[in-house]
C-alpha cells in the first residue's frame, strides 16, 4: 500500500572522520523516501529550489518514489551544512539555510488523497496536522518532530500527537518532550499525549517500542530491536530517517497490523539505519536490492534470538 | 559447580531520587555472590573488618554461600558513599573508604582450589593474575576492572587480560582500555589482548557479547540481550556485579561452554541487574526465587524475540 511522506528534500555538506561530501541530496523525506522504497510505492510532499535537477528526481524515480508532489519554487533547495566528530554520536551543524523550505505549505496532490499510510516528517506541528486533516483515508500516520517544536511549539505539538498513530523520536527528544529523565517513565508520558505507539531511538543501541495499553493488541510489554554493531559508520546523517522509512514500509506491506507486525517494523527500522550508515549521503540507500535486506535481517534477528 | 569469586565487601551509604540507606551490605563481590548464588555454589574470597557482624554473614549463608574465604582483619570494612542523581546513570562518589581493603591479598583456602569456574572481581590486575595462578583446574575465568586500573595499572591490566577468558565491563571501560571511541572497533581492540569474549554492558540499554574469531564455536557475530525498561529504579548500585552474577552463575550451571550457552547467560545477566535495582542494596538479590528468576528470563526474551 502506498505511504504519503512529508518533509524536507536538502543539499547538505558533511564532514566525518571518514571523509566529506558537498551539495549531497540529503533532507529527512528523502532518506525517510528511499528508505520505504523497498517495501511499498511512496508519495512525496515536499518543497525544492531552481538548483534541484532532473538528475536529483531521478534518484527518487530510480526508486519508483512518485514525486509529482515535489513543488518547484523559486529560490534555492534547503542546505544544510554538519561536522560529526569522532564518536559520530552528534552532528555539529555548521550552517543551516532554509531556503524555499522555510515557507513550505505542503500541496497534497488529489492523487495522493487515497494514501493509507501517512509518515509526518519533521516540520512545524501545524503543518503536520493539516497534512492529517487532507486525508481521509489513511489507515496508520507515523510521525517525528525533533527539540526545536518541542520548545518552540510544545502546546501545537500536543496537538498534532493527538492524530498521530506511532511516534518515533529518539532518547533526548522523549525525555525533552516528557520533562522526564527516566526512559520506561518518559514513554508513558508520550504515550499519554495521545499515540498508540512510541518508538524511542536508542543510535547505537537499538531501539524501543512503546505501546499504549490495548493498542494494536494485548500485552503490557516494550519490545526492542538492537541496532548493528557496526566497525565503520562512514556517515550517520539520515540514520533516524532511514529507521522511520524501513519501519513505515515494513507496516505498508502487510496485510494487518498488530504487534507483532510492528515488532518486526522496529526491526526492518534498525536494519534500513544500519545501511544508511555505511556510506555517504544516500548512496547505500539509493542501491540495495530486496535480498540484501533480508539477509540483513536475518543478521539483526540472530543479534538477540536464543534458540 | 562451584564459583570462585573474589572481590570487595563493604559497607554503602546510598542516596538516591528515592530514598537513602546507610551501612547497608554491598561490595562488588557481595552483589556478585547474592546473583550467582541463585544458579550454582558460591565460594568467596574478600576481606572485612571487626565490624562485619554474624548478621552479614547470616546474608551470604542463607544464600547458601560459602564464607570460608571471608578473611576477618583487624579496622573496619570497605565503605563507599554515593549519590545518584535524576537520571541515575552514575553515582557521585561521596567517600571511599578503602579500611582493610586497601592491603588486601586474597587468600584461597585449599578447599576452593578445585574450583572450575573463577570471577576476577574489580580489583589491582597483579591480585587478579595471582588468583588465577593458584587454581589448577579452572575451566573459565571471568572478570571485571575499571577506570582506575585501566588507567593506573594499564600494562598489568594487559597481562592479567591474557588469563581471562571473558572480560565483563561497560561501554566507558571498554573505550579506555581500547583507546577507540567506537564500541565494536574498541571491543575488536579488547579481545586481540586476550580475552574469548567480552561482555560490553550498556546500563539500560542491555549488554553485548563480541567473541574472538573460532572462541566457544563459530560464527562471526556479536550478540545482544536487552535490558528491562523499569520504570521505577530505586538504587542502580550493584547492577553490573549483579549482572556478572548472574552471567558467571548460569555458567557454572550449565554441562557444556558453547555460544547458545554463552548467549542465555548474557540475558541472565540483565535478568539480575533488573533485579539488583528494584530495591535499595541487597534486598531484592537476597530474597528470589527460581521461579522469579525464569518468570523474568522469559520476559526479557519476549523484549526482543520475533514470533
Amino acid at each position: 500500500m502506498s505511504i504519503l511522506a512529508v518533509g524536507s528534500v536538502a543539499f547538505d555538506n558533511i564532514t566525518t572522520p571518514s571523509g566529506s561530501v558537498a551539495n549531497a541530496l540529503g533532507g529527512s523525506s528523502t532518506y525517510f523516501a528511499l528508505a520505504a522504497s523497498y517495501f511499498a510505492e511512496v508519495r512525496l510532499v515536499a518543497v525544492v529550489g531552481d538548483d534541484f535537477t532532473s538528475e536529483h528526481e531521478n534518484v527518487f524515480r530510480r526508486r519508483g518514489v512518485d514525486t509529482a508532489g515535489i513543488e518547484r519554487a523559486s529560490g534555492k533547495t534547503f542546505r544544510w551544512g554538519g561536522r560529526y566528530a569522532e564518536n559520530l554520536n552528534e552532528a555539529k551543524t555548521e550552517f543551516t539555510e532554509l531556503n524555499v523550505f522555510e515557507k513550505f505549505q505542503p500541496r497534497i496532490p488529489s492523487a495522493y488523497k487515497d494514501s493509507p499510510f501517512l509518515f509526518l516528517g519533521n516540520i512545524h506541528p501545524v503543518l503536520q496536522a493539516t497534512v492529517r486533516r487532507e486525508l481521509s483515508r489513511v489507515k496508520l500516520t507515523g510521525g517525528d518532530t525533533m527539540n526545536f517544536w518541542i520548545q518552540r511549539t510544545n502546546r501545537e505539538l500536543r496537538d498534532t500527537l493527538k492524530v498521530m498513530d506511532v511516534l518515533l523520536i529518539n532518547d533526548t527528544e522523549a525525555k525533552m518532550l516528557a520533562e522526564e529523565p527516566s526512559l520506561p517513565r518518559a514513554a508513558r508520558k508520550v504515550l499519554d499525549l495521545g499515540p498508540q505507539a512510541l518508538v524511542m531511538k536508542h543510535g547505537e543501541y537499538g531501539a524501543t517500542i512503546f505501546f499504549r495499553e490495548g493498542a494494536f493488541g494485548v500485552g503490557k510489554h516494550p519490545f526492542r530491536a538492537p541496532a548493528l554493531p557496526l566497525e565503520e559508520v562512514r556517515d550517520p546523517t539520515g540514520a533516524g530517517d532511514s529507521f522511520a522509512g524501513g519501519f513505515m514500509g515494513y507496516l505498508a506491506s502487510q496485510a494487518t497490523l498488530n504487534r507483532e507486525v510492528l515488532k518486526r517494523a522496529l526491526f526492518y527500522g534498525g536494519v534500513m539505519g544500519s545501511f544508511a550508515v555505511e556510506r555517504f549521503g544516500t548512496e547505500r540507500l539509493e542501491r540495495l536490492t530486496r535480498e540484501e535486506i533480508d539477509a540483513r535481517f536475518e543478521i539483526f534477528r540472530e543479534l538477540t534470538h536464543l534458540e
